[in-house]
């Protein structure tokens, strides 16, 4: 049978290109008993990726094989019958339009009532990396002002969610005119800063009048040490994401955050959610029971077509996306 | 009575100088009821009272007022039958050679076996911050390596001794060949970098060759900057002073540290040791109990005279002492 892959060409220098991606074909090789194939349905493209894809003794992609990420996937051919065909999947799965997969690897969804995407939002890693983060790490309690950055992207879009659901005060940071007005029309996000083109300093002291209790971190760069400097006394800084700096860039004008965090007594913690792993389950019904009784909505935006993931992930280093950016193959 | 007292003559630019400073003579009023007369045995000169040197909405000394600081005293006069003249005592009191001073807020202390300048070192602020610094934000395991900034300092002396104690291994930095000397000879610290003359990153390799799981920073600067960047995965830095800071500079050069601290899930965490309050008591008893059996040495510099007061606070910022610095009045 014939499959598309897409496979990285070369590895990026700064922002990634359309160049450094290639489409091939390819043939599927014959099934082995455990194993399925799959047909994906949806491909997450997500900002970690871009690390993978440098030279790197551990974890780097390798240069003309098929890049690899979360997908959602059907059940298309089975020789185990505790995944027919049919069955929808969630799994780590290379770029392609069909891939064969030993079964141990994959996890069987709940499609009832949630639409199979959320598995790659909502309920995968964004969602976890959110919930645990916001509620773990950070510690947030009631009446509490959180600041978040990268508030439009796939986890923003969820713990501003969270945090209002838990009483918080809710300021974001976002990149575009429309973003703004979506975060406050439909995630309830109390007040939105253009990052791009407001006065960062100034627009935080007018959406905080109490301070800002807990920064959520999505992006890294200067944005943070703004909002790291204007934590409160205990104030706590979750360091989920620094997509500012995977292309390289910022250091140089680097604010000395440490007598901040002194005098303020702040925690500043980085934060990868497999620590988390054990309690994922519990997380995973809770956030599906959020979003079943309509508390909590599900953002993304999906690309259509198997050949726009390299240009779905590149744009997520442009802010192309509200929410959890898909590819639908 | 004739007192001699010092002032602050005018605020500090940068580093502090004689200047910045006046010695007065003045006379004592007439005691009231509930009042004692100390006699101040010793002074502390801390670098957190820079910060109290500039103007200031609130906290900054007055110009033209006496300094003030922690102290340890005899009671010489007294109208309060709970602190008979004789009495040892430790409180805040102002740079004087005679302070009155209401009973409620001093603290009679234990001279059996213990110096009464020990209240000022290991039994007093810096004692209670390595400890509580170490122990409850740092979270030392036995086999951890620990680096600290400022070891010679009044508190790295004692936390090296803590470290040692519960099993790690000890990494200070210094800066002279004489406090390498020491630390290593008397404090039991494993390896001592000579921050002023080696290479930084390439001494921290060689000294720990597990890498670094917490970093004690009584500093700041770009030693921190260079000491985060080598902690491990789960690491912890507890930012417990920036002295290289009081005096203004640094920041231009500062590094982007949170990628660093997303990388590899580290914890920095600013604090202040009034936070612990309530544990202050069983702290002082374990501290003295390792005191008493020799387990742990309180390191101090005495200057001899009221006089040297001034001189001994500008020492601080040129490390001039080991240990805590005092004056012995």
């Amino acid at each position: 049978m014939e499959v598309r892959q897409i496979v990285l060409a070369k590895r990026p220098e700064g922002v990634p290109k359309e160049g450094d991606f290639r489409l091939e074909e390819t043939v599927l090789r014959p099934l082995q008993p455990g194993e399925v194939v799959l047909e994906p349905l949806f491909f997450s493209v997500d900002p970690y990726m871009r690390g993978r894809m440098n030279e790197s003794p551990s974890g780097a992609f390798a240069i003309g094989k098929a890049i690899s990420g979360a997908a959602v996937a059907r059940v298309a051919e089975s020789t185990d019958e505790t995944l027919p065909v049919g069955t929808i999947v969630s799994g780590h799965l290379p770029w392609a339009t069909r891939v064969i997969s030993n079964t141990r690897q994959l996890q069987q969804i709940d499609t009832g009532g949630i639409p199979a995407s959320a598995y790659l939002g909502l309920l995968g890693v964004p969602g976890l990396t959110g919930y645990f983060g916001l509620l773990h790490v950070g510690k947030i309690k009631a009446g509490e002002t959180v600041v978040i950055s990268g508030a439009a992207g796939a986890i923003g879009t969820i713990i501003g969610q969270i945090a209002k659901l838990k009483g918080c005060r809710v300021i974001g940071l976002a990149g575009s005119a429309d973003k703004v007005r979506l975060l406050k029309a439909e995630l309830g996000y109390d007040e939105v800063i253009n990052y791009k083109t407001d006065n960062i300093p100034e627009a935080l002291k007018t959406a905080c009048p109490k301070g800002i209790d807990v920064y959520f971190d999505n992006t890294g760069g200067e944005i943070s040490d703004r909002v790291i400097q204007q934590l409160n006394m205990f104030g706590r800084a979750v360091i989920c994401g620094q997509i500012a700096t995977y292309n390289g860039g910022h250091g140089k004008d680097a604010l000395d955050l440490l007598p901040f965090i002194l005098n303020r007594s702040i925690t500043v913690q980085g934060y990868h959610v497999p620590t988390y792993q054990e309690r994922f389950p519990d997380a995973i019904e809770e956030l599906s029971g959020w979003y079943k009784k309509g508390i909590i909505k599900n953002q993304e935006t999906v690309l259509e077509g198997f050949e726009q993931l390299p240009a779905a992930f590149i744009g997520l280093f442009s802010g192309k996306n509200t929410g959890k950016m898909l590819v639908r193959v």
